[in-house]
């Protein structure tokens, strides 16, 4: 006896093979629905559809949580239903941009490199102290004049080279948010633009994970394309809130607010990733991230929950990232 | 007393700042050097020019060795002349391209995600067993069906989970070489072309690593803009060539014919890298790789004295990946 599924949010259904897909019927005008396989079905945003399944003997609920664009399905033995990602073609990146994301190893740390290859004028968005001399020598390949050394939060897990690097290339300045308590040469706050070249990153202040948290908006023309998240937003994660001025609350609010609100294809990069991915998406995130994508209570709940273990270079990262990371460490 | 340098190629002279430029004068016509700041001049690709340093007291050489537009700079003390990268716009991807890096810190392996978002048909290169999980959890994220499990070589530092992707997912068939020895579903030779959708990626090989290695690269219309050269070329570096069937000599010869052939901004992804880069460019690699911008023979040279560790997973990984990465482990 076939099952009839009614699926009112964007999605997708992938039935196991030992069912069947048997008829579609379509309740809304103009619908947008394909099927990949003969075992799936891609539903179109705000399309209502029927879909009877053959061989499926229970009761199958597929909940329109509108927040989260996310289907559920109790009770039917094997069938795995998941939201998808909707197709985003990659946003159009400037010309004359000349972009690289580095890491490290250690503290699982993303560096960026952004530069404007007419100019040459370079900056660089959380580097690591002990990754100094790659990075240099990576703008001198490329023939980079280093303008500012670009902080997102006064970090815990690793050492900035921010005062090293100024040491290194008199061109450079180093930048972090007022809000951070930590010296710089330049404080920058919400709204604010730090120009290289003919290129500039915006400032959006995203505390929660710290009070001096902020992220990095890159546009193209008008339009954002590229943010650089710091803890605020990690890939299906987010920084812990348990230390420093961590507060779920407000966590929750900035990336609402001021990440998950930009453009769906907006490439968002972290400061941090542990498990080997590299980039993700406004829409991603807001379909997928299992913290983030529920309510603020849910969510509060969650974060106060983690009971992660005490950050193991907090005792020596923090006090040397207030003051630009320049501390004398003592030797290994 | 001012000293002047003829600079025959193209590159930047970066003065330290205890010297001046004094003037600079153009010995060839249509000159492209411009300066960056005070301190640095680059100097535009078949360009001659003359500059006057002021307080320079020593004689300085600049050797024009072709086949790596290097400057070198003898008896300058404090001076660091280095080749820099000609500016290179990115080359345009497809519009339908899906595409993702993914990182393995174990074996610091590179996995890529290619898939036309149009068709939902993707292929993996390079899957790593440890992160299968991951790999389909990404898949079942962006709505995609895995077509290949694509292998550049038969690798002796991980194991593929291309057998296990195949009982996850039935679609999946697996690729390698012909040449490799391995076991796969499809076995692929110099000038195939994989394809996915409206997409493909065609097959170069590039032995030298092992018998079997080969570079996949992607085109847009008729121009190659990616391709990925597993353990042929990494940045800055490439493969070993002292166990399984390497050879120095070959593998000099399929880089040079097959990848630095390819047009100067096509960029490049490795299999491996263990400085926390993602990506190169053929213009790069060219410039700045230390054993590939050599000569032939001091190529050979240089990877013989390597003296490397024996590879640590290879007594398990290479019997495992000639069949597919299907066989029993012991227990962790």
């Amino acid at each position: 006896m076939p099952q009839f599924f009614r699926l009112a949010v964007a999605g997708r259904l992938i039935v196991p093979s030992c069912y069947q897909l048997l008829s579609i019927k379509i309740a809304a005008n103009a619908p947008r629905f394909s099927t990949i396989a003969s075992s799936q079905l891609l539903v179109g945003k705000r399309n209502y559809c029927k879909i009877s399944v053959l061989q499926c003997d229970h009761v199958t609920k597929l909940s329109n949580r509108r927040s989260e664009s996310c289907l559920t399905v109790n009770k039917f033995p094997g069938a795995i239903t998941r939201p998808v990602s909707t197709m985003h073609m990659p946003p159009p990146l400037p010309e004359n941009l000349l972009f690289r994301q580095l890491f490290d190893y250690q503290s699982y740390t993303y560096t960026y490199l952004l530069a404007d290859q007419t100019t040459k004028e370079a900056i660089l968005i959380d580097p690591v102290l002990e990754l100094l001399n790659r990075d240099i020598h990576l703008l001198e390949d490329h023939g980079l004049t280093l303008k500012y050394a670009v902080n997102t939060h006064c970090h815990a897990d690793h050492i900035t080279s921010s005062g090293e690097l100024k040491k290194k290339l008199p061109t450079c300045r180093s930048i972090i948010s007022k809000a951070s308590g930590a010296q710089a040469d330049i404080y920058v706050k919400d709204g604010d633009a730090i120009e290289f070249g003919n290129l500039a990153i915006h400032v959006a202040a995203t505390p929660g994970h710290t009070n001096g948290c902020v992220t990095y908006i890159m546009h193209h023309g008008n339009r954002p394309i590229m943010a650089f998240t710091g803890d605020a937003l990690l890939i299906r994660g987010c920084g812990r809130t348990d230390f420093q001025e961590g507060d779920p609350r407000t966590l929750y609010n900035s990336v609402h607010e001021k990440i998950l609100s930009l453009p769906e294809d907006t490439l968002l990069y972290p400061a941090h990733d542990y498990t080997g991915q590299t980039v993700t998406t406004v829409q991603e995130e807001k379909s997928f991230n299992p913290r983030l994508s529920k309510s603020q209570e849910d969510f509060i709940k969650i974060m106060k929950e983690l009971n992660l273990p005490y950050p193991k270079a907090i005792d020596k990262a923090l006090p040397a990232n207030l003051v630009c990371g320049i501390v004398d460490l003592p030797p290994k």
